[in-house]
């Protein structure tokens, strides 16, 4: 413990930035390193050990999307506050210990100030570009203010930034007045509903997944597209031969094939062009809500619906809520060529006008522009995967609870025996200061649909996260403990 | 013409601000100042002429709020471009002969540069405080990005800023706890028609008024609440008889009492308190849509609905897009003490969040508590009644086509004898070059309703605001004159 905090072994098989990243690690584990303490400048360290500078950078930035550093701009980055939990990231160290017989107090549980919250759709901001940031609100706040509403599809400028983002992010060729901006997925599943009712000439029938995306249904429902049908979903996605046996067809599905939500299904390639070989044929929409797909751990991503549809029946639809924030509610709709749609939005458009502000509509466009999302993309997948690896490590291997759903996005399912079970362990874990989903919450018939929990892991820190992990597994292995005895 | 172009006369009965603009006004007018002429600085004018700075300081910005000066931050201010039409400003020069027999081209009629659109619902952003708008940003950008959206009713600090706007600027002493931040009416009107249909258990019934806001209309129609039942309007406003004679009975009324949009009435106190005790009677609710309340021209404006309101049934709708400019998509609701009405109005928000980015939110909380709203509402009011007066000056007088609506708000209503004859004009103006909205296209029955044109007088400068009012005239004034002769 007395010898040197860093040695660089430049014999090492490992690379010299992982070295300083699992140096400055171990030396924040085991205390020699205190929460508060200034951590040497990056010119100091990287002259002192005579590496580069941009590597003490990436290690530095790596170690605060982790949780174990604090970065403020002008101030010297400092050992973050991990108090209570230091431990939990120790190496090979074994869970069983820890079940609580009674539940701890929140704040113990949870890593030391309040609770945490792994319910999915929060994405981590730790690694947001602030400069970059700034700037582009600076640039917006200087465009001359209209006294006009923005355009009923959005801001030119955006719709152009937008359409070059997905030709690299998704590989969809879409051309700016393709795109019509939103106030997010919930404003672009009510502009489609408004839409297709007023196509449809009275209530309109939307398939939706089962288990699925519980309050796009529910704008659905409000929206007076009154009936939602719901589709099963199995390990691939949507069930097309389900879907195919509705009766009324319905107008349009809403489907997430690049990672079905919340299971976590891919849909292949074959299913892709069924589901678009039925929408042909039965003149309906297929929307597809590529919620998460800049977030792919294994394999690559499949193309979008849009990309493989000839017949003018995939919608697109996606935001900035996962990529950047949900703070900032703003998304898009990529229309196919059907101009029977592209009225009835337009008409919507028309009367109710684009909801998201101009200003913002300019600030998002020189983020885009800047390449200042992109980089966040690849900064936050490394923090991304890294917290997958920590969530696979933390909850594999529970007899009767698989973990499933991890291959994308920022969330993963832990399946349980049965509704009461994962409801006692969510009660369990809020009264422990975590905060998770029942998969329950899920599903499209009330009362039916797979058991479980699911978690979102993109948003704390890793110690953080991988304390409440812990208490996760407890808590489940607890409540499957307590099952009567099976005698056969 | 030889004389200096500013004489002060200190034994004028005209105040000494108002002689600086008589005489700028002047030498803009009858070329002595051309377009492109930088003016003196307003120190060295001030020094010349012997008065303090600040009257030139009003001077030049009053000549910019009409049109006749251009000023950009960092570069002299100079006379801005009128050439066609500077005459249009001359004193008590008649209108009568520039009637055109055939349409002029569209850029001559409409002040050399394109069209120029006077429908509703345009406010001037001339007056914004540019300093105050990119510190407000400014500082917005420098809040912490969260990973989570926006509370479902709004940044904290928006709402007590718009409850404190609120109580100075419309005496509605409310809570930041009533406040819900919306992304304007439409959203306002969506959200409340999303939780009066859950409310209702079904269709609910909303009455509204005819002629009235034709979007609000159709956000309501398409938002489920399927059903709206038109009542008629007087010129005081909403006829309250008619109201109480509906069966069943509406669930809500949507009403505009300052100024009623779009024939301008003002409801009086009277029959504000007989709509409440309707209201409170019948169990239904009262939607105050205040579009415009803040620009009262004639006459104190009367307490808002919810001030009125004693058993929790008056809902306060308002926003910033006349205030400031709708670009901004953002306004606000107000909920009475009714908790069934905020349990519907939280459940959809809960399950479709606050659709209004939070930075947004917290730029808007700056822009009010720095008073820049409060500052910005006080100059545009000055600017507008100027302009109201203008158009007074242009279109009083006309036999045919009564001029109506002009109390406050900034909008007006030409009525026309027949839907036909305002189509013609509406066309033929349209082919000029300028903007104006039928009458007709704010009837809540099709087909009936009262006949002319609605003109918003907000926008543009006042040079280019009088060419186009003699436009205006002059088409009303020709279609008048081809109408069939009466024979009695």
């Amino acid at each position: 413990m007395d010898g040197p905090l860093l040695v660089i072994d430049r014999d090492d098989a490992s690379p010299l930035g992982a070295q300083l990243v699992e140096g400055l690690r171990r030396g924040i584990l085991d205390g020699r390193l205190q929460a508060g303490d200034p951590v040497p400048s990056t010119r100091s360290l990287a002259t002192e050990l005579g590496v580069a500078r941009s590597s003490v950078v990436a290690a530095y930035e790596q170690l605060a999307g982790e949780g174990y550093l604090e970065v403020r701009q002008g101030a010297p980055t400092r050992v973050a506050p991990l108090a209570a939990h230091a431990s939990a990231m120790a190496p090979g160290r074994s869970v069983e210990s820890v079940a609580p017989e009674s539940a701890p107090a929140p704040s113990a549980a949870a890593g030391g100030d309040g609770e945490l919250d792994l319910r999915p759709g929060r994405p981590s901001t730790a690694r947001l570009d602030e400069r970059a940031w700034r700037s582009a609100w600076r640039h917006a706040a200087r465009v001359a203010v209209p006294g006009d509403t923005a355009p009923p599809f959005g801001e030119r400028r955006l719709r152009s930034e937008i359409a070059d983002h997905l030709r690299h992010a998704r590989g969809v060729a879409c051309s700016p007045d393709d795109v019509v901006v939103t106030a997010g997925t919930s404003d672009a599943v009510a502009l489609l509903a408004s839409a297709l009712r007023a196509m449809a000439g009275g209530t309109p029938v939307v398939a939706v997944e089962h288990p699925g995306y519980p309050s796009a249904r529910r704008v659905l429902e409000r929206r007076g597209a009154l009936l939602t049908v719901p589709v099963p979903v199995d390990a691939d996605g949507i069930d097309v031969a389900a879907l195919r046996a509705i009766r009324p067809t319905p107008d349009a599905v809403m489907v997430t094939p690049s990672h079905q939500y919340p299971l976590g299904g891919r849909l292949p390639v074959a299913t892709r062009l069924a589901l678009l070989e039925w929408a042909e044929a039965s003149g309906a929409f297929v929307i597809e809500d590529d919620y998460d797909s800049e977030f792919r751990h294994v394999g690559t991503p499949l193309p979008a619906l849009a990309s493989l549809d000839r017949a003018g029946r995939a919608v697109l639809v996606g935001s900035f809520s996962k990529v950047l924030t949900p703070w900032l509610r703003l998304g898009y709709v990529v229309l196919p060529a059907n101009a029977g749609l592209r009225d009835a939005i337009a008409a919507v458009r028309e009367d109710e006008t684009c909801p998201v502000p101009g200003i913002a509509q300019e600030a998002m466009a020189s983020l885009l522009a800047t390449g200042a999302v992109r980089r966040h993309i690849a900064a936050a997948r490394r923090d991304y995967a890294h917290r997958r690896e920590l969530l696979l490590a933390e909850l594999s291997g529970m007899d009767g609870a698989p973990l499933s759903g991890l291959d994308g996005g920022l969330h993963a399912v832990v399946g349980l025996p049965s509704r009461a079970l994962a409801a006692r362990v969510v009660a369990r874990l809020a009264a422990e200061g975590v905060l998770v989903s029942p998969l329950s919450d899920y599903s499209a018939i009330a009362g039916e649909g797979p058991s479980g929990l699911v978690l979102g892991y993109a948003s704390p820190p890793d110690a953080r996260l991988a304390g409440a992990l812990r208490v996760v597994r407890a808590a489940v292995e607890h409540e499957l403990s307590r099952r009567p005895h099976r005698w056969v």
